[in-house]
């Protein structure tokens, strides 16, 4: 073997390596996927599972997008809110959704609090602050999302009477920040 | 009681019997709902279960919708397009998607055929011809469908060689047709 074609050897076998590490690349993905292989994360929040089952920058969705998420007893997410609709399916466990209905006004304000079941499915008005919370001591409480118009972009409020215009926007969202950058790379 | 309380309490009658009796009104829909509890139908269609989680017909959704559906063994899917996004999680049983991805020639062609099973995931690329088969003699094959920009405006095709140009457009689609000219009333 000569030099030439030993560096492109050491070159092909650079770039099959990075191609196939890289959890971010859509590339080779298998169309049919088991989602029990998927990566899968608390992505820094205690006590939350967070799969992405069918994404925009992990799997190039554009109006769709499918997460699976289990929360321990006692976690929950943050009070927030966004422009996109959101579709919850209980698979598991049970809890309690807090729902702010009246957030036109210049704050969320009290929550109604809705008890949810394994079974059960709501899905969240558009604009309105909620949160989800594993309110049942003794089991895991897991969910799919299902949200429109990915990558989400949330406004996240630290109390129910934090006025609308000191949310904070987090965006991109915990489970969108690893790959997103490289997302944006492959749309150029 | 004289003649006008009686006429009253008639009409009043009348009306909440209609209100509560229409499966096409999201009026007084509660916000939590029991998945087993809701409405559930073959809608013509041997060996479908079809049940309408969150959709736009029945639950004012704009942007996404959700189906659960099930399949007894042998029953299929037409062959079928459509320009939204769709992705499915196969939730008991396994089958076959067939999938032309060659759908930018005159017709689809012949479709490749993926094994899918039970917690696998996979999505169909927009415009692209599919059919889903539950081809397991010995079980039933269940999944959560989820589309974007509902509600759903399917081209159906008699095999994969009939030309893009001869397939049907079926709008609205089975389950949509019930409610469909009463949400359009409700919409006015
Ligand atoms: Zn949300
Ligand atoms: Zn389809």
């Amino acid at each position: 073997m000569n030099g030439a074609s030993l560096s492109f050897l050491i070159i092909s076998l650079l770039f099959s390596v990075t191609a196939e590490s890289s959890p971010c690349s859509i590339n080779g993905m298998p169309l049919v996927r088991n989602i029990s292989e998927l990566p899968q994360s608390d992505y820094g929040r205690g006590g939350l599972s967070h799969i992405t089952v069918a994404g925009s920058v992990l799997h190039g969705m554009r109006e769709v997008e499918v997460w699976l998420q289990t929360f321990s007893p006692g976690s929950r997410t943050p009070i927030h809110m966004h422009s996109c609709e959101e579709i919850f399916i209980v698979l598991k466990g049970s809890g309690t959704l807090y729902l702010a209905s009246s957030s036109h006004e210049k704050y969320p304000g009290k929550p109604q609090e809705y008890p949810i079941f394994s079974n059960s499915t709501f899905h969240i008005p558009v604009n309105d602050a909620h949160q989800l919370w594993n309110t049942n001591k003794n089991e895991d409480l897991q969910v799919l999302v299902i949200i429109s118009r990915p990558p989400v972009k949330v406004f996240i409020y630290e109390d129910w009477f934090m006025p609308h215009t000191a949310a904070k926007l987090k965006f991109p969202y915990y489970w969108d920040q690893e790959c997103f950058q490289t997302s944006l790379k492959d749309e150029l």
